[in-house]
């Protein structure tokens, strides 16, 4: 689901982040009712969140445009999330409930390639939700932390990629898988969400490229020469 | 300068970046008190905003705060710099005016080290005005171009690290210059500014040598291969 999950970076959440969280199993068996009409608001309400924040940006996200959107009463949003930085913090914890898994095509250099991919079309979607999440992490502290979380349970889902590549072959036993993807997906968020470069079809692919050749000499497998002597 | 000018990273302009373009010239010979008092003003404003960004954060930084600590009529700042985006852009345009250039030290390995350890050292300062900078960015068109103009002058002035470590036998003929220097970059802005990493003194150093194994590997070198055939 590429759309859905871009890999390490933050969720795209458009299609069902809430849906899918909220179409878990209710909290407990013999409360089926409650759980149920819970999950529906918290669907209805994480739905209006990322419906303003793509039309207004964080900017324009309040608490009471998101309960008339989501027809829930404005107090029982306030009640359950506080703020609009506990509304997006709730929208990115949802989307670490997905099933989303790394691409698996036999190749670390075309694993990290898709990745990159993944991660390049939520930072490019319109509207551009994973940008406004990102944004908005500057100015909450709430949304920062779930959006860490968020990126945690991504690089941490990943892992797998380079296992896999050692285990191929492809790459030295005692390759650091985080340090590996980080450094493969890190020019994605430079370029696309600081630097403002123009789309390029080959950036995914090249910064994919760049950390596997890397990987292969051995930059994630030692630590550093130590500093300050020869 | 290190603390002065993190190499390609947003500059870090506690010191005196307003300061620095102050005292150049003034624009023409003839008209030499209106250009100093010009200039003055436009010191004093430009420090009033880093000191308010530093103190309160994007969120708290109005024009009227501004005006008020640089003891500057309010009218005046208005009309010089329209809008806080308009004061932002041009403490980030006035950056660019300093004499900033990378380290030297004869390795290529070594120069990147250098360059990550300053843009380290800007985005962990305190008071956080570079990173204030970045996230003023993602609210102000006007400060996110300033920002973009900023980033371009710093890598410009980093491509000779490159082309000397071409022409020591370091790195093979044709390596792409910017891409290379954001490879090196591009991991410290994301794990400082977005993952929130712990600061760690290792990783200006890894990441260098990351990209300078990959640059060594050829990554830089040539088209990544067509996508989409073998």
């Amino acid at each position: 689901m590429p759309s859905e999950a871009p890999g390490p970076g933050p969720e795209d959440p458009r299609p069902t982040p809430s849906r899918e969280q909220a179409s878990a199993p209710p909290p407990g068996p013999t409360r089926r009712r409650p759980g149920g009409r819970t999950a529906r608001i918290r669907t209805q309400v994480l739905d209006a969140v990322l419906a303003e924040l793509g039309e207004h940006g964080y900017d324009g996200l309040t608490m009471d445009a998101v309960a008339a959107r989501a027809d829930v009463h404005r107090t029982t949003v306030y009640r359950r999330w506080g703020d609009v930085g506990g509304l997006l913090a709730d929208v990115l914890d949802a989307a670490t409930a997905d099933d989303w898994q790394p691409p698996d095509t036999g190749s670390l250099e075309s694993d990290l390639t898709l990745l990159n991919q993944e991660i390049q079309d939520a930072l490019l979607a319109e509207p551009p939700i994973v940008a406004a999440l990102i944004a908005a992490s500057f100015r909450s502290e709430k949304a920062a932390d779930a959006q860490r979380r968020l990126w945690d349970d991504r690089y941490a889902r990943c892992e797998i990629t380079v296992s896999r590549a050692v285990r191929r072959g492809e790459l030295p036993p005692g390759t650091d898988a985080r340090r590996l993807l980080i450094a493969a997906t890190a020019p994605m968020y430079h370029q696309l969400l600081l630097l403002h470069t123009p789309p390029d079809p080959h950036l995914p692919g090249r910064a994919a490229r760049t950390a596997a050749l890397a990987a292969v000499a051995g930059a994630f497998t030692e630590p550093p020469p130590a500093e300050g002597d020869g």
